[in-house]
Formats: structure tokens, C-alpha cells, sequence
């Protein structure tokens, strides 16, 4: 993509996405109407929908030859990665968003012919804004994010994950989450994917693992934290394809290949 | 404590706890002695130990009656609750310190013949500071908190807790700890037990546990989740005994029973 267009894109991207935060930031202390969709924790909420809905009608209107896709069913059948998409998670951590009113996030994701272009995570309550254009840098409300650091340890290095990756499963060895866990020096979890990402590329923690994740969790994420050096892989390495839900290493670049070796059979 | 006593007390805390915190901002940046305490991961800084300093020779020279239980060693050999006691954590939550620059607290709590008189937890980089007066009521940056909900189900609520509770141990028993998480919505961790009890009384989540927790990481906690009818137990139900580590539960009275059935066998 032209870089005058991936500019004029991202400038009317990120009015929308502070739009829709303030938005969001309105109405936060009034009644939620909650529901849930696969299971009983996983929630949704008419701000969920609302705000994609309004992603929807813009980029509609001015975009109508870009596709959008996105977690709340607003968006266009994407099933390739052809043209410009939008890949959109319109309230990123929906339980925390519901419980904590806080520790949410508007992810945004534009690629274009497979190639992630633009990012943008904003936390909404905190009103941080993190964003990147590909080869132009990461930004965190405007001020560049340092290359990550190129002499972390794994033995040192903190990740986000959720506990449930500790807990019996048909899905996955518990024991080899248990044995990565004993091989770092400790876990965190803020609950939204796209949040611990962006702490991943602001070096304050080193890493992110989670299983099932959907392309709109980690579309923005990916391209802020290629621009600091760090890595977003599938969990034995390979390349992460946008149309499908996997299990995701977003990392430090020093320490992945020692994740990778641990968590590649992860099955 | 008398009430007068109580808020002339109280007062001079909070002047020092601010003044701590901020000297702990100026140096935020600056590069940090790091040290290791009983193992690799159980961190320890100049910063630390020289707040500790801080709240030592305050006390002494203002307070020379009073005795100061602290995670650092400058404060005395306390072997009863008898008279008042500060209990105080210099920063809780060293691993956020050090890694993150954030999400760390002061940690001051101020017992008076065993009873919590006084709380405050300063999240020093928010710049927010949670604070008690037995009887007074809970405030955060001086709004007062609301009493926690009545209403909420265990299997609806949020518990902050280590993800080491999930591993393997010769310590208790981790069934335990996986049939709990099935049992509520999600966890969540910060990773400094003031700032999650402190979550805990502002409604954000409803529980925390934690195994091995020193009297200094939930002194003030208890005084300030009391004051919105949450509780601080053993994870048996008996009372804490605030001179000896142990395992905590502290989380929403409505649910503390069904809690306490789930974890009072986990050894």
C-alpha cells in the first residue's frame, strides 16, 4: 500500500476509534444489557454491537470497496485476505468491560492483500492510544515505542496468559503450560488480548500465549509489535493465517524460539 | 483509638505516603540495584528498602511509642499486636516495580491492640490512593466506595489469584484450585496483593487468594474491604492472625462462604 494512502487510512481510522471510545466512555455507568454467546462466560453486550455497527456504516460509506471483519457479525463473509480489510474487535475484553469497566480496548486492524498495515488498540478508559504503520513505527498516544529489549531473559521474562491454560484439558497438556510457567519468572493477566499485547510491545511484559484466539484479537496487536522488533506466531512457529482462530505467541523476537520449543506440542 | 487520635494519625500517614510515593516518581526511570530475597524471582530494590528507611524514621521520631512491622527490616521485632503497630509494605508488588513501572503499591496499615484502625494503599504511578477509618467508611482519592454488592453469585464473579495456585505442589492441593476456577467466571491478576484486595473493595472483581501472604501485604487491605462489608479470612474461614504468613481469602461476604467450602481443604 502507498503511503500517502496508508496515511490518509490511518488518520480517519483513528478519528473513528476515538469517536467510538468517547462514545463508549458516555454511557459506561449506565445499565449493560448483557447476553452471552457460546458459553456462559463469554459475554456480549449492546455496546459490542453498537460499535461495530457504527464501524460498519463508516467504512460503508467510504469505503465501500473494503471489507470488513469483524467479532460482532456487522462486517462483510471475508474469506480471503484479497483487497483491504478491516479486521475489528469493537470491544476487545468484553468481561472486563462488563465487570471492570476498565481494561477494554477498541482494536483495529487494516490490512491489505494479507499484509497488516495499520494497527490501532485503544484502551478506552485509560484513553491510551497505541498505534503503528507498517515501517513507520509504534506509538503509544503519540510518543515512539523503543525497540524491544535484545537481552531478555526467558528465566526473566513475565507473559500474560490466561489460568485456564493451567487447567485440565482435552485440548491442550496442561503440563507443558505448567512447565513454560515454572521456566519464566511470573504470569499476569489483564483479560483483554489486544491490551496484553500492546504491553508486550511496550516491553513491560515479554509475552503473550492464548489459546483460540479470532483474527480481530490480535490484527492490530500483530502490526504494533512487528514494529518494535517483536514476533506473532502460531505456537509451533508457523505463520498465523487471519481467516482462522489459533493458539498465539506474541513475543520479544530474543526469546521466541525458546517458547516455540516448549509450547510446539501444545496438543 | 479515639477518634480525634484516629484522624490525627490517619492524616499524618497519608501526608507520608503521598511523600514516599512521589519521591518513588522522581526515580521511577533511573536505573534500578536489583536483588534477590528467598528465591531468583523474589525481587528486592534500593527503592524498597529506602522507603522503608523513610516510614522508620518518620515513625521514631514522631511516634516513638509505635512499632513498625515491615517486609525490609527496619522496623522492630514485633511478637504481639499490643499498643500500635504499622504494618508496612515499601512497595508492594517489587516485580511490577521493577518490570512494569507500574501497578505497585505503598501498602500502610496501623493496628491499635490488634484492631485495624487505619488503611492506605497508594498506587503510586496511578497516582490513586485507597484509604480507611475503622467505622468511616472506604475512599478512593477521597470518593467514598460503595458497599460491595449483595447480590453477586460465585459463579458469576471474578477472583484475582497467582497462576502458580494452578501448578503442582507438595503445599496444597491444585485440584482444588481448578475446580474453583470452573466454579467462577474468570481470573484476573495484577500481581500486587494490596492493589487486587483493593479491586476487591471497589467492586471491580470480587476475590482474591493467595497462598503465603505476610501480614504487610494485607494490613491495610483488611481495614479498607471491611469498610464496604467485604471480609479477610484464612481460606479455612478462621480469623487472620497478623503476625504470621498464610493463605487469604478476601472477597465479597455474600459469597465467602461458598469460597471457603471450595478452598478450606486445600493443603
Amino acid at each position: 500500500m502507498q503511503k500517502t494512502l496508508r496515511n490518509e487510512l490511518f488518520n480517519q481510522a483513528k478519528e473513528w476509534v476515538l469517536e467510538a471510545g468517547e462514545k463508549i466512555r458516555e454511557k459506561i455507568n449506565q445499565p449493560m444489557v448483557i447476553d452471552t454467546k457460546s458459553n456462559p462466560h463469554d459475554l456480549v453486550t449492546e455496546t459490542d454491537k453498537l460499535t461495530e455497527e457504527f464501524f460498519a456504516n463508516r467504512i460503508k460509506e467510504k469505503f465501500p470497496n473494503h471489507l470488513l471483519l469483524g467479532e460482532e457479525g456487522y462486517g462483510d463473509e471475508v474469506t480471503s485476505l484479497d483487497g483491504t480489510v478491516w479486521i475489528i474487535d469493537p470491544i476487545d475484553g468484553t468481561m472486563n468491560f462488563v465487570h471492570l469497566k476498565k481494561d477494554f480496548a477498541i482494536s483495529v486492524g487494516i490490512y491489505h492483500n494479507g499484509i497488516g498495515e495499520i494497527g490501532l488498540i485503544y484502551d478506552v478508559m485509560a484513553n491510551v492510544l497505541y498505534s503503528a504503520c507498517k515501517g513507520e513505527g509504534a506509538f503509544k498516544n503519540g510518543k515512539r515505542l523503543e525497540p524491544l529489549s535484545d537481552t531478555v531473559k526467558l528465566e526473566e521474562s513475565i507473559f500474560a496468559f490466561n489460568h485456564n491454560l493451567l487447567c485440565t484439558s482435552e485440548q491442550f497438556d496442561r503440563d507443558i503450560t505448567e512447565n513454560f510457567l515454572r521456566n519464566i519468572r511470573s504470569a499476569r493477566l489483564v483479560g483483554a488480548a489486544a491490551i496484553d499485547i500492546a504491553n508486550v510491545a511496550e516491553g513491560l511484559i515479554n509475552g503473550f500465549i492464548s489459546k483460540g484466539l479470532s483474527p480481530w484479537d490480535i490484527a492490530a496487536g500483530m502490526v504494533i509489535l512487528d514494529e518494535v522488533g517483536g514476533v506473532t506466531t502460531r505456537n509451533d512457529g508457523n505463520v498465523v493465517n487471519m481467516l482462522e482462530k489459533g493458539t498465539i505467541i506474541a513475543c520479544n523476537e530474543v526469546i521466541h524460539n525458546r517458547v516455540v520449543k516448549h509450547l510446539k506440542n501444545w496438543i
